[in-house]
């Protein structure tokens, strides 16, 4: 037997949650909070998981109730017109199937896909998938951001898609509205599609706003945005994400949709229709996690990791040079979760070519007290 | 905007469904019971939505503890070895999911794959989505058997799959320990694999058993054995499915599953474990269904359309030649859901050229009361 597949192994976050647990380690590798979802959340799925005559297949692109209010919210929070649920808006689950049928509805065999990396380790085996070329461009490093005039050299008539991510995994770096101005400067008369995952959108710290794509009509025409509930409700077990789109752009991704998984649980679609109108929630979001972040910032103090800043998302990059100026990063990752019982991702797993930077990634999506005991195990290691 | 995916539009399991809503008609052409599933599923997910510490990402194959019940229940009533949880055994998004990372996973541009027809309206799109060609064999009316001289006529060294699916939709015929054996004979010493949806494996009546793919060693050892939760737990809008494979496929079905989905809803997953090892109610399930079937057939005499014996699923083929002898199969079923106010899917449907054979689709998966109301409604329209 010959696999037809690209040669990826297991996900990283698999790959490391399993050696924390083998090794009782703390997982600050795979991006999820180990608290609970909102009270609010889990008693509507309370309520409709035992409701008479909701669970059977929801529609197809989502239920309808949920996709209206997916509008209101987007078209409050970005201040945009509000996008069609009929037309323009697809629940998927999670933004994992998301961007896969995005990628299986636009990528041909030969078409090429620009990542900027580091990136999200599904992106390249899954454009590949497709039979398309990922065409990596490196963001500069410590600040993350694009350089743009390498990107305007990578694109070719061949290039079908531009991936943004904004807020960063693993970096937490966040695009600007110039950012958008100069890509869609280039993307003028070409036929390239832009593909921007924003499931941390309401992540973003320091008083910023996130941009979205959607708020820029020149770029919004041609793209998909990828948000998902997990990350927002603390409820990354719960599968259900939605791709906004044009159109034309939205009839592409259903009709992938239909073949991929058809439909998303129906009882958990009602649940998050229950608690979507409530704007508290996300609005008291970035204070929620920017608490976290300096906490840990501030517990790392005196350590060998030198912290890298973060705008946005629930990550935080650490050089360990001062602690082991050789060691690999996969192997430090990996004798961290053993010998300190802390479980990080290297950053190399985002790289296509395992580019090591010296870089590890903490999830800091915990409770107080699971970031004061990393902390100590930290300090004790260092 | 030019599209690259097969020309095919919208499901017609929505496109009906949608139909009836419009003209307020039974929907007897979507799949789905009109019922709930049982109180104790129900009251699982109601228990663990609220469960603390039970809302993140399950594990990507699934939730070793669903695994394990899974190989289980599997061992006692296939009466074969227990496949390997962690090996053998991965849960999708539903059966769908299961089947699109199949066809991911194995079938390459040019590659062939044999399909019985009718078949499942998404079997021929999602394996032209991979760049492979669907080869068509129909089923022999009105028996719906396969024809395995002609199977034997249309595989080539291009064959990746065959794809089979037993008890079988629409027509609720089973394959027997017979054709497993010509299959079997058919690819020895070929590199075809099997692909085998058996989601209807709990609705076999008259005192027959299902007869899984995984009970014949020969065919078990290159095939992927796809089943859901929907259909036997009257949960088909929780999107839950599995993929029993040999370890060296199930890998190949994981590489894929972690980039299509990544995981699935956890405390639907605990839900379903909770009540697994109950196997009163599948072992009740023909009957129940039998029943229904039987009702259906009873209340539909004296009417024009004349039922096809099925012997599973939950579906019933009638010929409605008395009633309208030269009306195609589409227009008929468009008609019957606006003017009859009863639902159902033209056969057509079912055949990549739209062969008509003058047959539409019932779903008698409903309660007695609405399966009445249905037939009232046919009597007056006949
Ligand atoms: C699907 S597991 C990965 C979770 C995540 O988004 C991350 O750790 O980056
Ligand atoms: C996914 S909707 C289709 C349901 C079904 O299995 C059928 O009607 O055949």
């Amino acid at each position: 037997f010959s696999s037809k597949l690209p040669d990826v192994g297991t996900s990283i976050f698999s790959v490391m949650t399993q050696l924390a647990q083998d090794h009782g380690a703390i997982n600050l590798a795979q991006g999820f909070p180990d608290f609970d979802p909102p009270q609010n959340l889990t008693d509507a799925l309370v309520r409709h998981a035992g409701a008479a005559g909701q669970q059977q297949y929801a529609p197809m692109p989502g239920l309808l109730r949920l996709r209206e209010l997916i509008s209101q919210k987007t078209a409050a929070l970005y201040h945009v017109p509000a996008p069609d649920p009929a037309t323009n808006i697809t629940i998927t689950s999670g933004a994992t199937e998301g961007l896969y049928a995005v990628l299986a509805a636009t990528v041909r065999p030969g078409d090429e896909v620009l990542v900027l990396e580091p990136a999200y380790d599904l992106y390249g085996p899954a454009i590949r998938l497709q039979g398309g070329t990922p065409v990596y461009v490196p963001l500069c490093l410590p600040s993350f951001r694009p350089d743009w005039d390498q990107v305007a050299a990578r694109l070719t008539p061949r290039t079908r898609l531009v991936l943004l991510n904004t807020p960063h995994n693993p970096s937490g770096a966040v695009l600007t509205t110039q950012d958008f101005d100069t890509l869609a400067g280039l993307l003028e008369n070409t036929d390239t599609l832009v593909l921007s995952d924003e499931v941390y959108e309401h992540l973003v710290f320091d008083g910023q706003a996130h941009r979205s794509v959607l708020q820029h009509p020149a770029l919004a025409a041609r793209a998909f945005v990828l948000s998902s509930f997990g990350k927002t409700y603390h409820a990354t077990g719960w599968k259900v994400g939605y791709c906004i789109a044009p159109a034309l752009l939205t009839a592409e991704v259903r009709r992938v949709h239909q073949f991929l998984t058809f439909s998303v649980s129906t009882p958990t679609q009602h649940a998050l229709a229950d608690v979507l109108a409530d704007a508290d929630h996300y609005r008291e979001l970035p204070a929620f996690y920017q608490q976290k972040r300096d906490l840990f910032a501030e517990l790392l103090r005196g350590t060998g990791f030198e912290l890298l800043p973060a705008a946005g998302a629930y990550f935080l990059l650490a050089r360990y040079a001062a602690l082991a100026p050789q060691e690999p990063d996969t192997e430090f990752a990996q004798r961290l979760t053993r010998e300190a019982g802390v479980a990080v991702v290297p950053v190399s797993a985002f790289y296509h070519d395992g580019r090591d930077e010296g870089l590890i990634r903490f999830c800091f999506a915990k409770r107080s007290e699971t970031l004061q005991e990393a902390a100590l195990r930290l300090h004790a290691f260092s």
